[in-house]
């Protein structure tokens, strides 16, 4: 089973991390990161690159197909949309962390299909015709697409339960000791205090 | 303010990329990767190089250095224990997550100190005269150390609110959305099915 990893220049790095830490050790999985150019990739806080072991065109029918997101995809980028598009016509999942979403639903991967993203960013899914859920992670059929950033962890350890079982999953989440313990309550907009959610987004809290 | 965050080869990317993703927003500060060369760093699942930006070297006084864990850290690499040591003399924080408490150990900076580390190290902080605790995040003084892979994130929380204060935390939180929603209670030893915990340890489960 192959798993193919997206990277682009300015894509968070936790998007991608958190589903290679937890779907990578997939029994007989082999995990490749990949990007238009093998190499290395700068993340959106420009501190830190991921290296690309293959090009697009070297990965061409993976099992499972992983967009993370970042600040800025490039819904436009049609090098990566096609790819999209091509691999997606052989994967079992094809899935996104955060604003990937976008750039599946850009690839016309995600017509008709309901979707999460990153809290910004969610109702931009409509522009491409995908259906917004402010679910953590949604499945839709094959495709999975998790939350923001750190909705990577929840939704990689969700498929790995479904792939592989419910006792490797665990494991997997033993291994990383995922017992999360955040010291603050402030990790969605329903319950982050309202100033920082219209700080951040730009506009008023749902539902505040 | 400088991050310095320690790589080296068979390290565990989380471990390095939840600090990362939590204190690199902090006000002012600027994160480099460190590694005995400067260079790519291959990852404990072999499949992911993370680039070091900086030889050990050529970083001599950051302000927060942090050390990841991995499966078989090498507590007897002199290069990095004494870089370690002479980081740690001017810091004003030293931080690990998982096993990377071992190297801290190892370099005689947690002695008789309090320090976690992955459950299945835990009691090896002894061996260094360290007091283990079981705690997911553990202050003692300058010192902070992380329980296992994931519990990077809580700790890069914590330490960011004591640093930069709560709403700034809180935004991080945000940022990165982080609310937690695990698909099992399986994160630690106390919660996960005891066969799992044997399989995983070699050794009986905690309390069950």
């Amino acid at each position: 089973m192959q798993i193919a990893i997206l990277l682009y220049d300015n894509c968070t790095v936790l998007d991608a991390v958190g589903p290679y830490q937890t779907l990578g050790p997939l029994p007989d999985a082999d995990t490749v990161f990949v990007a238009e150019q093998a190499g290395p990739v700068l993340d959106d806080n420009r501190s830190l690159s991921l290296v690309a072991a293959k090009s697009l065109s070297e990965v061409t029918r993976p099992d499972i197909v992983i967009v993370p997101g970042g600040p800025e995809p490039d819904v436009g980028n049609e090098a990566v949309l096609g790819w999209l598009r091509a691999v997606d016509a052989t994967s079992t999942w094809t899935v996104s962390v955060c604003t990937g979403s976008l750039l599946l639903a850009a690839a016309g991967l995600l017509n008709g299909r309901r979707a999460t993203s990153h809290w910004t960013t969610l109702e931009r899914l409509r522009e491409f015709g995908a259906e917004p859920s402010r679910q953590r992670v949604v499945f839709d059929g094959k495709y999975v697409t998790a939350a923001g950033v750190s909705a990577g962890i929840d939704m990689g350890l969700t498929l790995a339960g479904k792939i592989a079982g419910d006792e490797h999953a665990q494991a997997v989440q033993l291994m990383i000791e995922y017992d999360p313990q955040p010291p603050y309550d402030a990790g969605s907009p329903d319950k982050a205090p309202a100033a920082l959610v219209e700080l951040i987004s730009g506009a008023p809290a749902p539902g505040q």
